[in-house]
């Protein structure tokens, strides 16, 4: 039996790991969440790139997938337009955990719990992770600087963040943003986490969504080749392509926020991470891409990261 | 007796516990670094804001102050006027181990060995930790995005950075930036760093030279108060005050390189981390600022840093 320091989030999501793959617009449906659950980890559907009859056949396919289906959740951005629908078609097949992003954890959270739902909301500073407890969630995803897609304007870094999330709340806190190996998982329970999410190296497992061309890409990928961009829009950590040149370009010369959205148009992200254009896509990953250079299955993946965690805590 | 997954640094600089006290600007004197010495750290003179008199006079009072001036080193920026003096300075009043940064490190690294010292190059990437390597030095420091002071173009944070750096290296390789307690010495042990190099932590004792109203921002800082500015010209990070808001402003609207130079123009450091004009100086700090609320001795702090570090790998 392998120790981990803390048992709050196994004991809330009745998993075996303290592990979570991380909720991904266009890599994380079915296939990947089910897997996850399979090896002992939370899997999470990323509804966000979903409309509401794909997300239901996600989760009626990850359902008839899963040994575990207790262990599946959703992510939901809660400033998707779908939002409410998203929740509501969840709750309908059985899903009992929400993880919420992007919004207020107010809007939705005494919903999912009068539902009998477990809340998580995503949360990249301390001051939001209050509200969030105080909006009555039942755990927080702490994610660092380092995390890909989707980011926080002050560009605190996980090994800063979790510290001070910890430091001013009473519910468990999960660690996101750099955690790709044993090694880094060890890391943030050593900084106070009660679990980790893991995203960009779920996304290079043979279950997830990604195109191949992106998974190549990201093999390729060496550490400068992210970068935290469109902070004056939606701060988002991009994997550097030709899409990121002309994001670059105009923020060098202080374009405004319309400038940005318009080269953002629409469907840029299915473009590059489902469909492949690795071009002209928007191409969302961690900074953790630079050490990752395989795609396992999760299951495999799962047996490495417990194996090299317990490698790594018996140096102690 | 305390154990250290590495004794890779303890051993190269006969030192107690792998714990360095940075050498910063304005900060790290001669009571300062004697201090960290007797604690059982490597203590380290920042010559970056020492014309090659005043250095002098802090190696003679370090080296009078110190139970062990074996373990006194010198932090020279390469770049900076004066490096080949400081060098010599160092090395006539028995100086061993030399901090280089901000520099090419092939530029002294032969120099400094043929004259019997251990060197060590600050690095923010696996690139130029290679060239380090390359150079000949006997250990980087590996510093992530999170640090105060200068930092590197990449933005890699140190959770993302060590392991990048010790995947490359054969020597080794201490981790800077976001350490602060014996919770994140215990992490960058699991990531691989064989030491760790504190900076704002030190900076934060009664023995350091940062004036006293700079030490009280510090206390009131909140996590969103410190950001890596001046990405055009040097990238540091700074504590946001008046000074921080004037560098916002010319990049918010993309002004040359040459407006910053201008705005910074010269004592800037001085003037805030020194003399306390905390509105209008430069306050060079990192993330770790947040969590920082009090002042010990260094001797109180290096105890607390173990006693913490000891609780938190008894976790496993």
């Amino acid at each position: 039996m392998t120790k981990f320091p803390s048992k709050k989030i196994t004991e809330l999501f009745n998993i075996k790991y303290p592990i979570i793959q991380a909720g991904m617009v266009w890599v994380s449906g079915a296939k990947l969440a089910a897997a996850s659950t399979n090896a002992g980890c939370l899997g999470i559907i990323g509804a966000g790139s979903m409309k509401p009859d794909l997300l239901e056949q996600h989760l009626k396919k990850a359902i008839s997938l899963s040994n575990n289906p207790h262990a599946l959740a959703v992510n939901i951005p809660l400033l998707y337009k779908y939002a409410q629908e998203q929740i509501d078609i969840s709750l309908k097949h059985g899903i009992k955990i929400f993880f919420t992003s992007a919004g207020s954890p107010k809007k939705y959270t005494k919903y999912l719990k009068d539902n009998g739902a477990t809340v998580v909301h995503v949360t990249s500073s301390p001051q939001l992770a209050l509200k969030c407890q105080d909006a009555g969630v039942d755990a927080v995803v702490a994610e660092g600087f380092e995390a890909g897609g989707h980011n926080g304007r002050d560009e605190i870094t996980t090994l800063c963040l979790i510290p001070q999330v910890t430091n001013v709340l009473n519910i468990p806190v999960i660690a996101a943003g750099g955690i790709k190996d044993g090694k880094s998982i060890a890391a943030a329970f050593c900084l106070g986490a009660d679990a980790v999410q893991i995203g960009t190296r779920f996304l290079m497992t043979q279950e997830s969504s990604a195109h191949q061309n992106f998974k190549d890409a990201i093999i390729k990928a060496s550490p400068s080749d992210t970068k935290l961009m469109m902070k004056k829009y939606v701060p988002v950590r991009l994997l550097k392509n030709n899409f990121y040149d002309q994001v670059q370009e105009l923020e060098d010369k202080g374009a405004p926020k319309e400038d940005l959205i318009e080269l953002l148009g629409k469907g840029r992200a299915k473009k590059g991470m489902l469909e492949g254009d690795i071009k002209d896509g928007e191409l969302e990953v961690g900074q953790v891409s630079a050490c990752i250079n395989d795609v396992p299955t999760v299951a495999e993946l799962v047996e490495s990261l417990v194996l090299d965690y317990k490698k790594t805590i018996n140096l102690f």
